[in-house]
This record gives structure tokens, C-alpha cells and sequence, in this order.
């Protein structure tokens, strides 16, 4: 065993009152995961709550961030208030919402150019937010099966239309032949509309997926997630989409795009190395593993470990007694 | 340039009369790919149904191998008989074909074993013919789409069937977010039912794919293909399926298993390196390229070609003044 002389990323557990308390007065921002940190599945977690209200009453400055894009903001906003959170829509920071974002401030999609959707209800409802127009998505024909080998419906007169300019993926259940089959073409057909920075998508339109997640956690255990929706297209089309959410960096980067928080005094509280601790280290900021989800501090230690959190604390419920 | 230094893989060029008389007298049992050899797209390839009918007359065995796996054996001697080209429905060997065929012969699946299929009425035609029960597929409750966030259909009562046994996957133009959350349950859930090497597949059932070609070649273009339609199951899952149709293994071994062609008087010829030209190599046969299809001299002797002939020859047409 070598696991002393070759030290792991060093970490700071944070057990006594006067490390809690210091933690507060080093942060001013705090970004949450959701899952795992402020609920356990169906169940909540102690204290947790009260620690928010305390964080507010001090001043501090809240955003849930979290890779869900089969929800809009608004029903996200329900499930952490259900939680008995106190929390505005404008702190809900979703990678639906994000990619909506990205699409509209940093691929700069023009104003006449369209979005084609494989995904759901809450995806197309924050594109509808930003004011982009979109396609596919929720539109029952196009949910429907293709008829054995009748692939007319794929080139019909107008059935690809030359105003859209990205595709956009997410979790879908009701993903279909037809939105993987045109997906497909917009991404790879030559001569595409898209003049934003087509050059480097190897000429077809934008191919932006929300997250890359390969399954989606239910209260009846898992299913396929975001990322086994988008994955059919990738093989296919043989290009790497941009990936929106958490670890990835365009989701920290629209966080601070669409704020003024300082990087130095943001802290990322997450409880997935893969994923959220991961995401604060990429994006520059100090992050805090909570042992009330996936990882625990075995993890850490592991040698293929993702990443190492700057704190580890055993729950954000055991900040009540300092916040 | 170092080409001639570095000498690439050596194939005979079929060019003379007598070349080509030695090879019809070399090999018994022909296989042929379709697309690319007997025709192009939609359009004849001159002298190829004369040399088929030659080939026959000199007592010659012939296969025609595909990884089309939308069609049914059926279907696809239809298609082959449209060339001009004589055949019988033994003579057609698809990777739907040589599925059923690995499931029921090499993986001795059951006789109470079912198999779910994420597929086409071609592939449930050819289980069928080897009497293997199947759920899922063209059932139109399992290619309709779910209802937003609405899991219920997934984990109701009976929505999982014990007895499924292998999870069958080839292009789905009626995919679904049912049948890949199913098939997802099916390969990744804990004490399985499934006894036959059970542990070598990880707990789950069997998962067994068609072919892995991600793309489908139309007469108006490409559309996604077999392989696209199970990359996110396979990616969900974490589990690398078998992969019947050419290049692999499989594919070859059950032509072998359910013929007595003796290796060494048989014949491999395609159009593609990386599909035709290594199925044949890998199975220890002989194999020849024709140039009427995807591949030319320059990818033989490009430094990543896949494989390399033993033949090569313009085109099957070529062969019909001395067949």
C-alpha cells in the first residue's frame, strides 16, 4: 500500500463549530446541487431548510443548479419550495434554462434561426422564455413512429427546414425515429444556414445537448437519461456535441455571464465528484462535497477519483447550529 | 513518401483471363454483399446476374450476406430477385437472420425464454422462423411515446416480463423511450432470470445487436442505423453488446455453424474494407474487393485501412467471360 506516500488532492473536513462558521463568513455565494444536498429522493433532509432561511437572513446570494432539463424552472421552483425552501424563480438555474442561454448570448443564434428539440415540455418552455423559436420537442407528429421503411416523411417538401440553426437534446420520452432521423440531417448537411461558427461544427448547425448524463434517477430507480437520448446522434452524425450541463463549462460559464458574482466568494456545494465538484473546480471556484448523497470519503481517496471537493462537510443540515 | 518502403498488405489484382478462370476454380462457396457488389443504390451493375447464373450452373454455393436487418429474408430475396438475379430464400443471410440464429443455436436460448426487441417487423419475422417468443418491437402500446414525466407504464404491473432472456436490437424506424427504458431494465436489472452465462453479461439478460452500422444508406441519403439506435442503451447501461452483423464474429460462425462450406474453398466478397473485406478475414476466408461500391485501390493502401483482400477485381460483371 503506497496510498501514504502518494498523497490524494488534501481537503478541509469541516466538523468543528469554528470551521462552520468560518465557511459563512468566507462565502458570499452559493450554488447548491439539489438531489442529495437538499433532498434524498422522496425524502428531506434535516435542518436543511433552516440553513437556507439563514443563509438568506445573512445576506447570502442562492442559486439551485442542477443538470434536470425535463422540467422548467417553474416546476423545479415547486419541487424545492415542496422541500419547505424559500426560493425565487430567478435562482433556479437549470440545464435547460442554461442551454437557452448559451444558445441565445453565446452562440449568438440570430433572431430568424430556429431551435430543433429532442426533449420535453420544460426544455421547449425556457427556449420559449429567451424568445427562440423552436421545432420538433413536444409536436405529436413528430413523436410519432415512422411506418416501417416509409421514410417520405423525412424528405418531404419542407419536412427539414432551412431556418434552423441548432439542435438541441435532452431527455425525451418521447423520443422517435423521425426527431433522430432530422436531428441527424440538420447536423450534418452540407451548406448548412447556420453561418454562426458553422466552420467549426464540420459544416452542419449547432449540436448542443442540455447534459450528458446517462441515466435519469425516479423514485422507481433509473432509467435512460439526457445523454442516452443524444448518444444515437453522436455515433451517426460522428460529431461531439456541446454539452451544457454540469461538469461541463458553458453551464458555470452562463452562471457568472448572468450575474455579478465574484468567483473568489462562490462556492459550489454539490454531493457528486463526477459531476458537481467537478463543475466548481473547471469553473474556478472553492467547492464542498456533502456525504448525504452519492460520494462518500472513500471516493475522495479513490485513485480514479474525479475530483477532490475544498471542504467536505457531513450535511448542509449541520450548519444550522452556526448559520 | 515512404509507400514503397513500408509495403502495405499484398493483394492479387484480378485483371487476365487466366486469373480470373483460377479463381472460379478455386473456391466452391461464394459469399456475396449486396449493395455495392450485385447492384448499386438503384441502379444494375452490368453482367453480375449472368455471372451469378454461371456460378450456379458450375455447381457453385452461394450466399448473399447482409447487415440489413429491417428487411426480412423474405423481403430481401425480393429485392435480390429485382436484380435479375435467381435465388432462393436459403441463400439469404441478413444479420436479423444470423441474430435469431446466434440466440437460438450459440446462446441457447430456452425454449421458455422470450427475447425484447428493439426492432422491425423483418427481425420479429425471423424469430418467428426459429420459434423464439418476443415482446416489444412493432406491439404499438411499446412504440407509442410516454406522457411527459409519467414513469407509471415503466414499472406497472407486468410492464416487466421474467422471462425475457436477451434484449435484441436492430434499426428501429418506431423507436421509443418505452422500449429503451425497458430494454435498459432488462440488461442492467439484479437476478436475472436469464441462467445461460448470466455472469458474463453482468447480472442483466443477454444484449445482442443486429449490426452496428450507424447509419442507414436510402435512396435519399443517410438516416440514422442500427447502431444509432442502440448507442444509449449500451452507453446507459454501461455494457458492451454483442455485435452480430460483419464485420464480427458471430455473423460468420453461424454461416459457418448452418452450412458445410469448407473455409478454404470459400469466398468473401464486398465492396468495404471495414465491414466485407474483415468479416472474411476474421473468419479465415479468403476475400475479394470490387471496386463497384464504397472502397478504391487508395484505401487499400492507405496506412489505417482495415484490412486488405486477398483479390481484388473491377467488378463481378468482369467475371463473365470466363465464368
Amino acid at each position: 500500500m503506497t496510498s501514504t506516500t502518494v498523497p490524494r488532492g488534501v481537503y478541509q473536513r469541516l466538523e468543528s463549530e469554528e470551521d462552520k462558521a468560518a465557511l459563512l463568513h468566507r462565502y458570499d455565494n452559493f450554488l447548491f446541487d439539489c438531489d442529495g444536498v437538499l433532498w434524498s429522493g422522496t425524502s428531506s433532509l434535516p435542518g436543511v431548510a433552516s440553513v437556507l432561511q439563514k443563509l438568506r437572513e445573512r445576506g447570502k446570494r442562492i442559486l439551485f443548479v442542477t443538470n434536470n432539463a425535463s422540467k422548467s424552472r417553474r416546476l423545479l421552483l415547486e419541487r424545492i419550495q415542496q422541500a419547505g425552501i424559500q426560493a425565487e424563480i430567478d435562482e433556479v438555474f437549470s440545464s435547460a434554462y442554461a442551454s437557452a442561454l448559451y444558445l441565445k448570448h453565446v452562440l449568438k443564434l440570430p433572431a430568424d434561426r430556429k431551435v430543433y428539440v429532442i426533449g420535453m415540455s420544460g426544455l421547449e418552455e425556457e427556449l420559449d422564455a429567451v424568445g427562440i423559436s423552436h421545432l420538433g420537442g413536444t409536436d405529436a407528429t413528430e413523436c410519432a413512429p415512422l411506418q416501417g421503411l416509409d421514410f417520405a416523411p423525412l424528405h418531404a417538401d419542407g419536412a427539414i427546414d432551412p431556418a434552423v440553426g441548432a439542435v438541441l437534446c435532452g431527455i425525451d420520452t418521447a423520443i422517435s425515429y423521425r426527431k433522430l432521423a432530422k436531428a441527424f440531417r440538420y447536423i450534418t448537411r452540407p451548406g448548412a444556414t447556420n453561418e454562426v461558427k458553422a466552420g467549426e461544427q464540420g459544416g452542419g448547425c449547432h449540436f448542443v445537448c442540455t447534459n450528458e448524463d446517462v441515466t435519469f434517477p425516479t423514485k422507481e430507480g433509473l432509467f435512460p437519461g439526457a445523454g442516452s437520448c443524444w448518444a444515437g446522434l453522436r455515433d451517426a452524425s460522428r460529431r461531439e456535441p456541446i454539452v451544457v450541463g454540469k461538469p461541463n463549462q458553458p453551464m458555470i460559464d452562463t452562471i457568472f455571464a448572468s450575474s455579478d458574482f465574484e468567483k473568489a466568494r462562490t462556492i459550489m456545494v454539490g454531493d457528486r465528484l463526477n459531476t458537481d465538484i467537478l463543475f466548481g473546480q473547471r469553473g474556478g471556484v472553492d467547492t464542498m462535497l456533502v456525504l448525504t448523497g452519492v460520494n462518500q470519503l472513500d471516493d475522495i481517496a479513490a485513485p480514479d477519483a474525479p475530483a477532490v471537493p475544498t471542504y467536505v462537510l457531513d450535511g448542509l443540515g449541520s450548519l444550522d447550529s452556526v448559520a
